[in-house]
């Protein structure tokens, strides 16, 4: 195959998480040291900084800097939600992004992100195909919400899932603390899938989690945590409780959005969220014991200091395969990962799927992997989380707090 | 002076923190190696487990798992919140104290705590001299509030302060990540004295924090809230602000309380912090821009995984020196901290604070650290603060997450 020779364009998208910066980084590096990338830019804030023709020449980065992105939470680059239209509908952003990949010699795109951001890989590698464009596209995956499909799991998943498990050991030892009666309820992040509220498990696991875990996979109901909390509650006055935030009725409603006929308070769903909706359920059905909502909120999504080493080394292998990959040849693909266990060993290996297989699904959280009280994980939960979130990457600090990467972002004219 | 031989209990009390824990293991370590004390008690949630007869006996404890306490959150005896009456008033519990203590031989209290905590202690200690029992009884300061009279600061708020600098660090990374407009409130404990969200300020100062912050030390004014915000929306659409739980307004009402025209939410306080309550004020008044409210709750209490070495050095070192002190004859002081100096290194010293001149004081951050425009912290609060965080202890881990102390708790009979 002739080497394809041009510029390449790097875009992060959706939702932030501790190493998504991990996977920018693996691909930049790639990118500055293939011979084929004549250039590399960074798009400011995703798709957007390619259709408002801001781009950041990486080229001009300090080496040091660039990979102090492998511990720098969030997304340095900037990222967005943008949805583009299907190009049958609409071209105007298609012309658009074309305009610019001429503009400045791209021939290769990465694109970083969740289902959304592979669907708008695949979309803009369909019509560059279309209008006999030469780019190879590769998507690199990222969620925190572990709900891509194709792959067992997604960069970005075990250092928020490490994030959680170690709130909740040390939530689990402060909300026992007093000789009071206690319920505290945490809220965890995943609107569709458990992946994140099932990591709670782990936390119970080593003895110090919560006693209830209600994940959006199994339909809620409130007369049920009721009789779950009651159990608990007459043989130990603390029960501690993780829901997903995407916990929903029988008939579809999400509990955060609907009213209930279960508590006074239920009628200003605008203000607190479901931990404190959820707490204050309680504390009616309980008669007035002491009640505390925790929404791990965006700490669960860039809590960097507490990344898995695991995550970070996959999520810039990630990163770097997607590149080399393209400069090899490939297009349309997602870079997906393979476990393999061997004699007991985890180790991850990496592998291609065509981009149009993996856009828009969602992958859940087994069944099986759901306890049958509905309000835990099996082991198989475990046995699938815990080499995930192994080991502590090295972190650099200044003064004790952390040290981000700081770039200088110049902007290509 | 005579060697006075007897037992001790070592009680906890008030809220937990990341190293009250390793003060007890300060206090437990030196009472098993002191020969005048002949056997050590843990106290059940505070002087709850002396009136209840619950005492833990230390000396069952492995000692390698009694270490484990010095990286153990919250406090592992238990806490409790029980407020004595003054003796004068009402006898029945130092009778029972009296009662509990001659039972098991005991003659050294040490109780570890909060401006409460402190004022127990020397209730206790009065009543014992009074009737000539003769026990020597010392305050272990904590509080992650830094409000204790007399000490340069209190072990448990350099942790708490290091959790919330990085805490905000990471969220300022994750709050400013779209190129839409968002504002971003950050609710952190303190009722009374601001030093936990001036600590906020140290993300500031390391170039990832809040745009503003406020302090109890001031009065709170919505308008000036507003004018601050829209400075700052003006030049860049993310504003990341951290409040004080316990800011109030000019006539005294806390603002997480009070009722306000400010916006139509401000009537279901029940629901909902402070945080929610402000950004909804504030996506009000900017006309429906994204907002969003983070509660740093019991997270920032407990966050032992990101402790600072020099407090939990300084908190084991609080709990011995309140031992051998006594053992040497000390008794009624409270163990401060004075911070030394020399050639721009920072060390701890601790003195003996009397008990009556400490208990129920409260100390505030000096106004003069305040920054003119009362938003913010001057470098004389970062040069106090900084020396306190550093480091990062040794953390024992089991499959990359924390391994706590876990105690026998053998029940003395």
């Amino acid at each position: 195959m002739d080497m394809l020779k041009g510029a390449c364009i790097i875009g992060q998208s959706g939702g932030p998480t501790a190493v998504i910066n991990a996977s920018a980084y693996g691909a930049i590096r790639a990118a500055l040291d293939a011979e084929a990338i004549t250039r590399v830019y960074g798009a400011a804030h995703g798709i957007r900084g390619v259709l408002d023709d801001k781009l950041y020449i990486m080229d001009e980065e300090d080496p040091e800097e660039l990979k102090l992105l492998l511990n720098t939470p969030s997304s340095e680059l900037g990222s967005c939600r943008y949805k583009m239209k299907d190009p049958d509908e609409d071209e105007t952003d298609y012309k658009r992004i074309l305009e610019i990949f001429k503009k400045y010699d791209v021939h290769y795109f990465f694109y970083n992100g969740g289902n959304d951001s592979m669907d708008t890989c695949n979309k803009v590698s369909k019509y560059m195909q279309r209008v006999g464009y030469p780019c190879r596209v590769m998507g690199i995956p990222k969620t925190i919400d572990n709900d891509l499909f194709g792959t067992d799991h997604c960069p970005g998943y075990a250092s928020a899932a490490k994030y959680i498990a170690t709130s909740c050991m040390e939530v689990s030892k402060d909300a026992t603390v007093y000789d009071n009666a206690q319920i505290t309820v945490v809220e965890i992040m995943g609107r569709h899938a458990g992946w994140l509220a099932a990591a709670a498990g782990l936390a119970t696991y080593f003895g110090a989690g919560p006693d209830l875990i209600y994940l959006p996979e199994v339909d809620f109901d409130m007369d049920k945590l009721y009789a779950d909390v009651d159990r608990i509650y007459a043989t130990k006055n603390k029960v501690l409780i993780a829901v997903s935030e995407g916990i929903h009725y029988a008939d579809g409603r999400f509990v955060s959005e609907a009213e209930t006929s279960a508590t006074d308070g239920f009628g200003h769903a605008q203000l607190g969220g479901l931990a404190v909706k959820l707490a204050d359920a309680l504390k009616n059905h309980l008669g007035g014991v002491k009640v505390r909502g925790i929404e791990l909120s965006l700490l669960q999504r860039c809590g960097a200091h507490l990344a898995s080493a695991n995550d970070v080394k996959e999520a810039e292998l990630a990163g770097r395969v997607a590149v080399e990959s393209a400069v090899a040849g490939k297009t349309d693909y997602m870079v997906a990962f393979k476990r393999v266990m061997q004699d007991g060993q985890y180790t991850c290996e990496t592998e291609l799927l065509p981009l149009a297989e993996v856009a828009n699904y969602e992958k859940k959280v087994p069944l099986e992997w759901i306890n049958a009280d509905r309000n835990g994980v099996t082991k198989d939960f475990i046995d699938y989380a815990l080499p995930l979130i192994q080991g502590q990457p090295e972190r650099p600090t200044e003064c004790s707090l952390p040290r981000y990467a700081r770039l200088k972002k110049v902007l290509a004219k």
